[in-house]
């Protein structure tokens, strides 16, 4: 039945990722962990798994591999931990919201030479993965430019914003993530604005909602992002190509492609206001990425490092809005 | 200043020929007849053109053709005049509701030698004309079914349709040249079922609001045709042609082209709602190509064989609906 | 676990019913029958389901439903087997390719209550579904005229044609199932065009390639089909409704909505090229509703009236080819 | 036959608005001026207009305006000297490439109470007027983020480059104009990074070819263009709008709208490739703009100010690829 697997943290990602194991051929999901006993017995059930404390998960050697899905504060330590006892890691970004501890645990990973795949869903989207596919084919000649444009439908609530590390470490950390992705190039400096158009409340906490990012490499090529927390037409998710001899994007997506046309105009339906329906293919073939990794022992992408950047562009996305300058990646 | 244009008919389609030749190089818009003065004095005064009885723009040697936009039932008369006198002929469809009264004046055109062009003004939408044109070229292989959707935006008055000759002369007609014209081979048979599904007035009148209309040539190539007086979005124009290595469509024309993305989901403009708006381009082309035949030399197209074949596939379609049966071509 | 599902026919559609099975809560797959031991014994240890013969599944208590994915010359026979043993019954299109015997197997349906459901997949399609949602909530107002294009990436092979009934009676038979569906009013006659344009060897075994097909119905609505057996850009599937207040389109579907932009123009990819990839979906949503209907002890839709009446169209179809004229369905 | 207007410049924009006067009800093209006596009896001619040297119109009284389409280093001397005569003033962009010129002479403009319009013909665009016209009905609430895309499809010769200012003022100074517009608000920082990325030759004159800037207003609303002087796939021109109850923007345009479909997918037609044939109803709005304000005696707009306003912008942008830094433009 193939690679055995822990799901750690039975909450709304880890039932994303539950179903995918259970979905994914060579793979079974074995145990779930949660700190609500109720929660990890009811994911369990559902695909004929058994509970299990995060000891016994480590200990059991039975287990190939975990996939962590706690609060963020609680990855690093996880990640050490589970690297100790020999599994293969798939763990939710960010590993942590201080670059030093990812660091440090970087370190203990490679020192132990684990396996760690971090979690950066949107580079399985098919539609993204296709745009970096006709990069790669060289059907737009040499990247020049990227654009990505990326709203939620609606703010996270004041509990969550708090714990999140800020718009940068939680949010835009996708796109920087796919800015390195499309641009196949280390980034070398960013310039951030960030504003508090949504709603007042994020701001009191410290927060932004609406933020512009432009990103460019060594070689003096651009990206710029475009975040807000609020869309009332659906989760927009966009990402624009420019090379010196085409361009390619990748479209918004929708539940349903119908067109009604009245006097009104031409109306399509909004499109998906969730990340969960918009990106169903994308987790599903995450996780089948993990257990090819696993299982024809090669290495992970995304990995740990992936992450380390990730983070430390968003740290430098916060210096640039507090000294409104292009801050070098050199200087975090 | 190059040839000179006498205007016959300054109404509404008067005034869009009056403004093409004005602005067609090599032409000049140089009288203007119409039953009622006023009317011809405006439409003249606009482009510092002179007004003139149509028995003096027959007669005055230095105009070399003239556009006819006088009602149809004055159509074949006028041609046959303006045979006699020598001029070059642009004739709005169609020439006579009566299949032999236009063959009578086909024969007296041809006897003169006389240059007649009709005007089936969407062979010269520059899209309509892209979509032949890439057939031209072998891109989309032979061509094998063709799907033409036309609708008004709404049903014109009561007197209009009491003259008109019925839904299959007056509106139809465009299609079948434009089935035609695509096709390129002759039709074979037709099949039509007409309704009244938008007012009943129409239906007291003995004509229809609601046809589809099926075409078949020789060697089994299709053509469908779907017809109604009223579409609330607009005024629907596309045209669709399947072949064996490919297939093109041109779309829908709007005024703006902008998507607004609300809660309601994304919403384009409604389509143009007239003709005129929806065919200037047409209009200016196919004035254009009248001139370039008049200049040049040129035999015009479409031309008045192309006026007498549209009509006999309405004709066909008439017999089509009253039968229940598919009417040859050779029936007609 | 549910209710027990036996699938009889363990080849590709057989499969694809298997695993929607096999996701479906509150369903089974219990055993799988077929006239090859292996491919039955692939299928159920796929799924952890045990093989049996088409006695044994009839027999078997524990079983309380079948899908038949048998050959068509079978379906008749089974569907009253099944209805006698008590189970409830989906079939895949059609019933039998004779009227007469669709008629003597409903009988026997009826007579015993079996509880019976039709494979026509298309009505759980999520756009098509959408645009006939959208209709009845009166967003188009009254229907007026319907066009569907359905057109298949390639032939099928000389050995299915021959066995299949024809393109009406095979392809075109979702068409005339969709046409009913979005009417909702019953047809009253049926025209028919069909030529052998693809590949003269279909016409050798005496049936069409490419069919144009208009539908009446009392009230005089119209619906026209366009069918062919080769469309080189993909699985073309589409359907319009215009209506007396709007329109309403469902658009086809694409593995990947990107689009590549460079001096050739703008190129999205290719519509999916295969109709297991285009319905996944739909598949899906019509098992789901399957055992929504036993569970739930519903009537099941599309019934085996559905299926009489669309082989009734396509009976007419063939006739109006035949015959060159539009053929009532009260002369089927 | 309403007002006088003469035109100074026979070259390509220049004979663009000479066109565009023709046609404009209200107005005559009378006079023509040209370095070149050939090039602006060619033009002349072709509208039955006189040649002129500048003096000879600006002493006309016949002359009621002028058109201003000579070269840039001439555009604040001719102002002036017009405003003088009392001539109302269209005048391409920029006024000067410096801004203590600008602002002198529009000091002079104010003294005299000249009526100056600036050539900002973009906001005349109907796709990009419709985008404004919605904002200011309220239709996405209130705007938070503006994202332009403007590419052209080629780099201009190097002679050109030479005298243009640079990137920013040449070709960003018309998105910077149409951020304003969009905008409603003004511009308090600039943030731009600049490379070279299609021509060396470029570099070497002290120019890029590859820009990104984003803009933040006072309340923290950010604009970001993206340009690049190649785009393989035409004159790229798109606008979007996201507000706090919606978004809405402006597609790019393409000479014929039609789709193609083969094997190899769906491909429609490159869009314009020149700004003529992109901006043709632009251009004939802005100048019925121009002779509409001296007509009813209203401010033009754009005016001097907004000319102004763009070229700080440049400043501020040129400044900021320097500095690396956001410049206020409180600074310039």
């Amino acid at each position: 039945m193939g690679i055995k697997v822990g799901v750690l943290g039975a909450g709304r990602i880890g039932k994303v990722h539950a179903k995918a194991i259970s979905s994914t051929a060579g793979a079974e999901l074995y145990a779930v962990s949660d700190a609500f006993p109720d929660a990890a017995q009811a994911l369990a059930d559902q695909y004929g798994a058994r509970t299990a404390a995060i000891d016994e998960v480590s200990d059991d050697t039975n287990v190939d591999a975990v996939v962590i899905c706690t609060p963020t504060d609680t990855h690093a330590d996880l990640i050490e931990k589970f690297a100790h006892a020999g599994k293969a890691i798939f763990c939710e970004k960010p590993i942590d919201l201080s670059l030093e501890r990812v660091k440090a645990c970087l370190n203990t990973v490679e020192k132990l030479g684990a396996t760690l795949m971090l979690g950066f869903n949107r580079r399985f989207d098919p539609h993204f993965k296709a745009v970096r596919d006709a990069i790669e084919e060289g059907r737009i000649g040499d990247v020049e430019m990227v654009q990505i444009t990326s709203r939620d439908p609606g703010a996270p609530p004041p509990d969550y914003i708090q714990v999140s590390g800020g718009i940068f470490r939680d949010m835009t950390i996708h796109d920087f993530d796919m800015a390195r992705y499309l641009l196949a190039e280390e980034i070398a400096s960013v310039y951030a604005t960030a504003s508090v158009l949504v709603d007042p409340q994020i701001g009191k906490l410290g927060d932004y909602d609406s933020a512009t990012i432009v990103l460019t490499t060594v070689s003096g090529k651009h990206c710029s992002i475009s975040n807000s927390r609020r869309a009332s037409y659906g989760y927009d998710q966009r990402i624009e190509v420019h090379g010196s001899r085409g361009a390619i994007a990748a479209e918004n997506q929708r539940p349903v492609s119908i067109e009604l046309a009245t006097s009104e105009g031409y109306l399509k339906p909004p499109l998906h206001d969730f990340f969960m329906t918009r990106y169903t293919e994308a987790y599903a073939a995450e996780i089948a990425a993990f257990v090819d990794a696993i299982v024809n022992n090669r290495a992970p992408a995304p990995n740990g490092e992936d992450g380390l950047r990730a983070l430390a562009l968003a740290e430098a996305a916060l210096k640039s809005v507090a000294e409104r300058r292009a801050v070098g990646l050199d200087e975090i």
